[in-house]
């Protein structure tokens, strides 16, 4: 069997970004995990003892604390200025962009609608700065159960699927007098989803290295799936099953962009063993 | 045979505003023609004396002109001005809008994409306010074709059909970091295509009255056409054809947003004697 790796995938631009300052910041503590990848975040606390704070309470006063490269709420944003001065931000450019899109939109008067997933905390953090007429929906029938206003902003999580929110939006356009869109999918998750696409179509069999609470790593999986039936999501090696590759010519791995290359070469070489 | 007219059809508000200003003002020159129908111009010409320039040439100076429903090139308003002071502006307020947000999209540093006929006054008058960069797309494939900004506005002739500027839409979307969406399609020519759509459902035969460059009448006949194949476009009771009837139980009958009532009911009368 044959092993390809796709021409885009792991580690982002944003995530390299978030990592490079937690190794610069040994002992101090992100608010959530940095980014959604156990592994990554367990080696990270191994080596450099960077922990993670579920919440303020957690935090102790005048503790060095990063910001995750989801974002955080407005409100928790003012709370963790009371409780220490010493914070380094690791939100992602392109999670800053959005937010301050949605502030903005949010005070030109337009109703802000945001394609993404309202438990994620990328989401929570946009929604945060979008007024309180704002909406968040997951798929084209919520937003066709919601009231709109006659101007509104659409804005994308960044690790949606390009066609989903274009979708979307086109029902949006029918609905409203003026419609402004933003594509704020960052070129990452496009190029990944690209390159997957590519690959899908010439592997009989596909794996996606990476977490499984990790937005684009599971939309790197839907998208697979739609070319190649026999796709599997795994954290890491030991969830890899020999039976999922008996008979198969080509074996396509892609990795979400909070997946650290260690791992990807770590199921690359389990893989060869078999 | 049943004969029944689509619930919504016929002279809208900007066609109707025109026709009072005309009949008000005899003796007056239009620059171009008023609307898209002939046989309401012939009328006009032959009650009220109101006569149709080509060109700015043709007007003589001091002249009443009336400016079309369709609007005027910006540089053409502005020779008029040269020309004469007497000038009646009967340009629909649902195509003015358009030319405003043209001009404006223009000074904010977006690229204007108008989905239009680039051949039509409507069309062309809009573009005179959209900058340099500015393009007039009929279809996605002449988009995709297309050089195109960052930021882009997107506006409609207002006589276009919903579906396909949504359409044209999503392919802006995916390819800009930005795009404004102006959904300038009016509500008259909306509404006459939902009603000849629900309208061609239902019948076994469907007629058009309208004028045959007349944009939103030509659109209604595509429309009905895909559910129902026997559909023609006559502009008067002239053009029917007895052969289109036969064995027919329901005949429904549309019109353009230029078409005057007694054209409609002419056409219904000599289907009546069939």
């Amino acid at each position: 069997m044959l092993i390809k790796l796709a021409t885009n995938c792991g580690f982002c631009f944003g995530v390299k970004r978030a990592i490079r300052l937690a190794e610069n910041n040994p002992n101090s503590v992100t608010l959530g995990e940095l980014i959604h990848n156990s592994k990554e975040t367990d080696r990270l606390k191994n080596r450099f003892a960077v922990s993670i704070a579920r919440s303020i309470d957690e935090i102790e006063s005048g503790k060095k604390v990063i910001i995750r490269t989801h974002g955080i709420e407005k409100k928790v944003r003012e709370r963790l200025g009371e409780v220490t001065n010493d914070v380094i931000d690791a939100t992602c450019p392109f999670v800053t962009k959005p937010q301050r899109i949605a502030e903005q939109m949010n005070q030109e008067g337009y109703q802000v609608v945001i394609f993404g997933d309202k438990t994620h905390p990328e989401v929570k953090g946009v929604l945060s700065y979008a007024g309180k007429d704002a909406i968040v929906v997951a798929a084209a029938d919520e937003l066709r159960r919601s009231g709109l206003k006659d101007r509104v902003a659409l804005i994308s999580q960044t690790t949606k699927s390009i066609e989903k929110f274009a979708s979307l939006a086109e029902d949006l356009i029918k609905r409203c007098k003026e419609t402004r869109i933003y594509n704020t999918i960052c070129n990452a998750t496009f190029d990944n989803q690209e390159a997957a696409r590519a690959l899908a179509k010439e592997a009989d069999v596909m794996l996606i290295v990476g977490g499984k609470n990790s937005s684009n790593t599971k939309q790197l999986l839907s998208i697979v799936k739609e070319d190649c039936s026999d796709s599997y999501l795994v954290e890491g090696k030991d969830e890899l099953d020999r039976a999922w590759f008996e008979g198969k010519k080509l074996c396509g791995i892609s990795a979400g962009a909070s997946t650290p290359h260690w791992i990807i070469e770590e199921v690359k070489n389990s893989l060869l063993e078999f």
